[in-house]
């Protein structure tokens, strides 16, 4: 145990995984890490092109639901500086490049509707500060989250998470992982066991990494090794991300997550989700009405002859499970929680 | 629900995935399918070396508790054919290239016992029809499994099974998959899910591809969608193999295994674990003092700076997650086992 240790956090070296940069000529452009390419190469990759910035959300180079929601709402400010046609049909575009985070939808809905009533010329600029203003607004969620989620935490504690909800799922710090860097740095974290997240992998080649990078131990784990750690006494909580939740509490996040719900449960480990308010969806009374979204086969295995594959990214985890749901505004019960339209 | 069809199993094109085989010039060498090659090739190896057999358990090119091992034995007999030094050290690196099946140590075992007081000159040829009886005891085990355990199954049965307890863990037939094939040919399998089985993707790679082969429709999923498929209700029963089995019906298999009989046992889904006699280890009283395997990080990931890899082969069930055992003897609750020895 070296719970009595502060850790000494080395974060600030990732910087932001995206953000909207002004350029010398005077147009701005998207500047994202290619999460593809971790954990071999950390790259940023500059651009333009609205469409670009939808195919980095299809293809998880950007992902991670606060990520996907600022890069959505960047995709309409860059389709605002260059784009043609009508804004609705660009965001819904945008919108429907991944249906299950409600980040996206909520991010986009609310860029579309800063810019309505203003006049074409001037659209671009709002945007631009829109998406500049969700950029800081990010990093302080997550902070206030992970402030809040550590007063959940004891000294010496020994954190299971899956996928990755860290500094690359967000512009910047994390929401389960900034609770992790809170509690770091008020030297509460041992360690953390990722799940290597099948079939992306990215508990493996981002959560890994990204712990590395920030000075936290890390053991990387597959998931089906998840059920051993907690019997072998060697996780004191569960700590994940979300991608929706539901008013009655149910969570939509990374397919595993439910698995990981059940096993801690049996285990008596507190399950905590983070996320920021942006996740939670007023709109739908239970996990029932989430659309979980279907990838494609060759994301798990190359094709056999005869062999079916089934690959949902998502899976929902019934609010019973759930011990706390830690969102910048506080850590309430999963069915107490406050929705930001109240 | 295809569940009134009589399943047409096409398994005899796999053949035996491991064999005695005696050539022209009157010695005799072990043909083996190398496993580390499939899906993409199907390619038998054939060796005289007795080293060679212990690398190939060692590196899992022969794997699978029952076929380890009637190779520990094999591999015995090519000492007796060729060898130099003491039976005795021999067989001690045959029995320790892995450690956590019984079977390897039980076959080793029964070989140095047949050849006791055996003359040098006629110890190969006595080994040799002494694992030739071990192929054909093999299929007739796995055969009496798959009829016992076929009969715990309804007509349009959904399976779920981790790693690979199929023919070619195994000289011929299967344990866990014994019983689906049994089940098959009786009209009684709609579908199997296959777990990919990380690090080693043994249902991926193995499972998915051998149930291919014999015409049993199979969906290969990660493993960690197997709670979401079972709470979607597209599960019927789950069925593993095991490595090792304790007096009171603890169950030592491939990592994973315990956490899918605590989600089956949440779902209400009956486990069932299938394994010959020679599984079961009546010298220890339970799980807990079962040697789990420890691999290379390698196997789960290209090392990280900074990135621990814990990478434990087996876990260990206890008992009371288990619905039934099936052995060649029978069905049996998990702590009414019939040990051989008795």
């Amino acid at each position: 145990m070296n719970g009595g240790l502060m850790g000494r956090l080395k974060l600030e070296a990732l910087g932001k995984s995206l953000e909207l940069v002004r350029e010398q000529d005077g147009r701005f452009a998207l500047h994202y890490v290619d999460q593809r390419l971790l954990p071999k190469r950390f790259e940023r990759v500059s651009t333009r092109e609205w469409r670009r910035v939808v195919d980095a959300v299809k293809t998880l180079a950007v992902r991670g639901a606060p990520a996907i929601g600022v890069a959505g709402a960047a995709a309409l400010a860059l389709w605002c500086q260059d784009g043609e046609g009508s804004i609705e049909d660009a965001a819904h575009e945008i919108a429907s490049a991944r249906p299950t985070a409600v980040n996206l939808s909520w991010a986009v809905k609310k860029a579309v509707e800063a810019v309505s009533g203003v006049d074409h010329v001037s659209r671009a600029d709002c945007l631009f500060d829109l998406v500049k203003q969700m950029e800081t607004e990010d990093e302080l969620t997550n902070r206030a989250i992970g402030a809040n989620g550590a007063e959940l935490l004891e000294p010496g504690t020994r954190v299971l998470t899956h996928c990755n909800a860290g500094s690359l799922a967000t512009v910047f710090y994390g929401t389960a992982l900034g609770i992790v860097y809170a509690a770091f740095e008020q030297g509460k974290v041992e360690r953390v066991f990722a799940d290597e997240t099948r079939p992306v992998d990215q508990g493996a080649r981002l959560t890994a990494w990204e712990l590395a990078q920030a000075g936290v131990p890390v053991t990387l784990i597959c998931d089906d090794m998840a059920a051993t750690v907690m019997a072998q006494g060697l996780v004191d909580a569960v700590v994940v991300g979300a991608d929706r939740i539901a008013r009655n509490g149910d969570v939509a996040n990374k397919i595993g997550t439910y698995g990981l719900a059940v096993l801690a449960h049996e285990h008596g480990i507190p399950f905590y989700v983070a996320a920021p308010s942006s996740t939670l969806d007023a709109a739908i009374s239970d996990g029932s009405h989430i659309v979980i979204e279907q990838r494609d086969s060759a994301e798990v295995a190359e094709p056999i002859k005869g062999v079916d594959v089934y690959n949902p990214a998502f899976d929902v985890t019934p609010a019973h499970y759930i011990t706390r749901i830690i969102t910048e505004r506080g850590v309430f019960r999963p069915g107490e929680l406050e929705f930001p339209s109240e």
